[in-house]
C-alpha cells in the first residue's frame, strides 16, 4: 500500500498509473503536480488524481513515493526542486526511456545518488499523449524494467515492484547500462530509422509524388516518424552512448547490403533476407503479445 | 472486352486480377499457366481461371492478352518459351516491380523490344502469397502503373489500362526510369532497411532479450522483414542502379543524424525530427487510403 503517491508530470503515463492504482484501491491518495494548473484540474475532473499543487514542494511532502513523469531533458530540474523537502524515507522513481542520464542528473541535483532513487521504465505508450489519453490498461501484460541501484534498500525496491504489479505489467530488474543498451536497440534506432528515411525521401525532388505511392509496408514502416520530436531529440541526447553504438553497427550493416546490391551478389543477399525473415518470423508471437 | 487472357503466374497478383475481371464479365476466357499443373488445378477449383496448360506455349496460343506474373528473376525465361508462339497483335504485360530490367530481359529474349510489350506495376498486395490468398477486391482504390514504351500503340495501351480500371485501380502512367526512381525510395528502401535492422540486432549478444522487450513500434517497423526472401533479391539485384542511388542518400542522412547526436546537438535533432513529423503527419491520411 502507498499513502501518498506524488506524480510530477501527469499525462498518458502517469495518468495511467494513477487510475491503474486507483482501480485496485493501491493509494490512499494520489497529488499530481506539473506547470499547468489547467492540466492537473482536468486530471482531477477525470477522476484520475484527488487533488494537485503546481508548487512541486508543496505536493510531494508527506508522499512516501514519488514517480517523476516528465521528459528526460527536465529530470535534472524537478530533482533540484524537491531535494530539500523529501526525506530519506521518501522513494523517487520515474518512468525514462534512458536510464543512465536519469541517475546522472539525480547525482548533479542531490551531490549523490540518493539511496531512495529506484529509476524505472514502463515499455508503452500510445501514438497519443496527455492525460485525457490516459487508461487503467494501459500496463497489463506490458514490460515495467527496474534498474535498482547499488546503494536501494530492497524494501522499497520491492515497494516500487508491487506498485507496478497492481497494474497488471511484468516487472524485470536489469542494470542501467543493460537497460540502455536494449532500449537503443530495440526502440531508439527503430525512430531515429524512421524519421531518417522520412527526411531522405522529403529531401527527393518528387516528394509528394513519392508518398503518393507508397503501400502499406511504408506506411507501417514509417508510423512512428510521427513521434513527438521534443521527446526523441532528449531520447537521443540522452541515451547518446548506447545509441551511436547501435546506430554505428546499422550504418554498418546499410554499407554491405550496398556493396552486395553493387556486386548483384544475390545469394549473399537471399541468405541475409533468409535469416532476417526467419528471426522477424521466430519473434513474431512474442511481438503480437 | 479480351477474348483470351493468359496468365502466366497464377498466384495472389494474377489470381486477384481473373477473380476481378471474372466478376465484372470482362474475359471470354482465362487460362493460366505455370510449372506446377496441382497449382493451376487448385486455380480452376477456386474458380479463378477457367483451364490451364504447364506448356506455356500452348497456354499463350490465341491469347489477346498475356500478363506475366513471374518474379523478376524469371521474366526472361517466360519471354523465351512464348517469342515464337505470339503475333504482333498479342499484348504482352506484366506485374514486376521493377520495370527497366523487364524491358532488358524483353530485348534480350526478343532481340528487341517489342511493339507489344506493355510493362505494368500494380501497387497492391498482401503478406500472403498463393492463389489461395487472392481475391476480386485487390485492386479497388490502388494504384496501377503503366510504364508505356515509345514503340506501343496507344490503342494496346487503352486496352490493358481498361483491363486494370475493371479491377477499382486507379491507371497511372509514368517513364520506365522514374517508376523505378519512385518504387526504389517508397518501397525498395523500406525493405532493404527493415531486413538490415533485423540483422543488426541479431548479431547483438543479447538477441534473444533484445526482441523480448521490442514493443509496437519495433513490430511494425519490421514486419515487412517477413517479406519473401527471394522476391525482394530479384527485386534488388533487378532495380540495383535506382535503389543504390536512393540508399546512398539514406546512409548520408543517417551519418549527418550519427554526428548530429554525437554533438548533442538537440536543436538540430529537433529540427530534423519536427519536419519528418510534419511531414509524415501530412502524408497520413493518403497513406491510409
Amino acid at each position: 500500500m502507498i499513502e501518498k503517491l506524488c506524480i510530477i508530470g501527469v499525462g498518458l503515463i502517469g495518468g495511467s498509473l494513477a487510475r491503474a492504482l486507483k482501480e485496485k484501491g493501491y493509494c490512499k491518495q494520489i497529488v499530481g503536480s506539473s506547470r499547468s494548473a489547467d492540466h492537473l484540474q482536468k486530471a482531477v475532473d477525470l477522476g484520475v488524481i484527488d487533488s494537485y499543487s503546481t508548487d512541486m514542494q508543496e505536493a510531494v511532502k508527506g508522499a512516501d513515493v514519488i514517480i517523476v513523469c516528465v521528459p528526460l531533458g527536465a529530470m535534472e530540474m524537478v530533482f533540484s526542486k524537491i531535494k530539500d523537502v523529501i526525506t530519506p524515507d521518501t522513494i523517487i522513481t520515474d518512468v525514462g526511456s534512458s536510464k543512465q542520464s536519469v541517475v546522472d542528473a539525480a547525482e548533479r541535483a542531490f551531490g549523490e545518488i540518493p539511496a531512495s532513487l529506484i529509476p524505472g521504465h514502463p515499455i508503452a505508450g500510445t501514438e497519443k499523449s496527455g492525460v485525457e489519453a490516459s487508461f487503467a490498461e494501459l500496463y497489463q501484460r506490458r514490460k515495467v524494467i527496474l534498474t535498482p541501484l547499488e546503494n536501494n534498500n530492497p524494501e522499497q525496491v520491492e515497494k516500487i515492484e508491487n506498485m507496478w504489479l497492481q497494474t497488471g505489467a511484468e516487472v524485470r530488474h536489469m542494470s542501467v547500462q543493460h537497460h540502455d543498451e536494449v532500449l537503443a536497440a530495440t526502440s531508439h534506432l527503430p525512430h531515429v530509422l524512421a524519421f531518417g528515411i522520412v527526411d531522405t525521401l522529403a529531401k527527393m525532388d518528387s516528394q509528394q509524388e513519392i508518398f503518393e505511392y507508397a503501400a502499406g509496408g511504408f506506411r507501417d514502416f514509417t508510423r512512428i516518424a510521427s513521434s513527438d520530436p521534443v521527446m526523441w531529440r532528449d531520447i537521443c541526447v540522452n541515451n547518446r552512448d548506447a545509441l551511436l553504438k547501435v546506430m554505428r553497427n546499422y550504418i554498418e550493416d546499410m554499407e554491405l547490403l550496398y556493396s552486395l546490391i553493387e556486386q548483384s551478389d544475390g545469394e549473399a543477399l537471399s541468405e541475409l533476407f533468409e535469416g532476417a525473415k526467419g528471426i522477424r518470423d521466430k519473434f513474431n508471437d512474442m511481438l503480437q503479445g
